[in-house]
């Protein structure tokens, strides 16, 4: 098993409710590929005295290989490439950090999918069925313009399949000095993963007129993508098959995912 | 405005697009409260040397005050309540950061709400609509029973209205001991919120048989809550009209939220 995980080090490993927990590549790497947005924490400061909060930034991102583009995103073989402006306070950090001993700028990233809100007979029992990834590694700005054009490929592709090659391409010399991609070298990651019903309290089972008060089940949530809405400058007609078929199957996969996490063990 | 408002800092001031910034109370606390899962970072060594990574942990969690439980949440009355365990490693920091000094531990707080995918002509003017806050401040462990019961009443209601009154309560002396409230006194924060429909290159507007051939737009997106499924053990029946009334308040709410953000500026 060893090879299909990431090593678990002090920072990684799930403390609570270990048996939710999850090392294994194609359990993360799925998880952070399926969420839209991304949460990236760093430390801004040279010294940590001056500020001492960590900064927070929504990002764009997903797993890719550029030494290995076929490379099976279940393996060990990714790296997590991060979608940004050079302007920002993330992007900058890597250059002045670059000396040769730096491996990068040490950033965590986090990505959780919400599946639904677990209703309990007592509010301290209550819970959310979720799926939760957390990266940590070492970010540099990737300054090889093919790997970059790679990467801007995977990052508009994991979103939307097929956007890439349907919009208008390559990026002309402005965009692509203008956009950059940080590549995360994985250092190590978890994931955690509840499922099913309400846990109860013991006392409180044995309560029938508390339970013909109290309903108690699973609330599921996904993520929903609406009918698209042109915009005014559109001149190309209908929303195109490739977009409705992306925005069927991910509606379609939230829903049953979500019903399928709620389903309490047999 | 300056009493709308909070006070913009070097990590909380809004660099890029700082015409998407918003600093005002009513913003900031309604993006928070209406997001389901909270991203909490802080640095969990006590030198940072040793472990270069920030921590993040996903959290449930609102705002409110203790002291005046009827101020207006779109007022600078607020703190950020958090929900977690003892046993973990951001519950632990507190106790021991907590010298007569420590104004305790250094937290910051993102809640990010996804309106919607913005696909333009090319790959580089693709953007997300978002609503996004961050929180920067001092968190330490309520200890007053008081106003942890407050907290815990007033998370639980947050998530879903009514739920609180509407389940076994009061928590027993055990479920007291094994929650724990985090309360962040938050010191500086900022909202981002994007909407609208795509900023298109100049150049790409004006080529007629690109925008043919490429469909522009935005397909809007929120949080959809399900039909809600009964717990094995469940035998209150029917699913309650308070968890029915608020299911579909808010799909109801972030659909439209999201159509509304899709929508050019005229």
């Amino acid at each position: 098993m060893a090879s299909n995980e990431y090593p678990k080090a002090p920072l990684s490993r799930v403390k609570r409710l270990n048996n939710r927990a999850a090392y294994d590549y194609k359990t993360i790497h799925h998880i952070i590929n399926s969420t839209p947005v991304l949460h990236v924490a760093f430390n801004p400061a040279p010294s940590p005295d001056a500020d001492p909060f960590p900064a927070i930034l929504p990002m764009l991102g997903c797993t890719g290989s550029f030494t290995s583009p076929t490379a099976d995103p279940a393996t060990g073989s990714q790296d997590l490439y991060l979608h940004g402006y050079v302007s920002s306070r993330l992007m900058k950090q890597p250059s002045t950090a670059n000396d040769a001993d730096s491996q990068g700028t040490p950033v965590t990233v986090a990505a959780t999918l919400l599946d639904g809100l677990v209703l309990a007979l007592t509010p301290n029992h209550h819970s959310c069925n979720y799926r939760s990834a957390v990266v940590f590694g070492h970010a540099e700005l990737v300054a090889d313009e093919a790997e970059k054009l790679y990467a801007m490929q995977l990052i508009t592709d994991n979103m939307l399949p097929a956007r890439w090659a349907n919009s208008r391409i390559p990026p002309n010399k402005a965009e692509m000095q203008s956009t950059s991609i940080l590549r995360v070298r994985i250092a190590h990651a978890s994931a955690k993963v509840r499922g099913g019903g309400p846990n109860e309290d013991r006392g409180d089972l044995k309560d029938e007129e508390l339970r013909k008060r109290v309903w108690t089940g699973v609330v599921p949530s996904w993520i929903q993508w609406g009918d698209p809405m042109p915009a005014r400058a559109n001149m190309a007609g209908e929303v195109p098959e490739y977009v409705e078929q992306w925005r069927n199957v991910q509606n379609k996969d939230g829903r049953i995912g979500a019903y399928e996490a709620a389903k309490e063990a047999e």
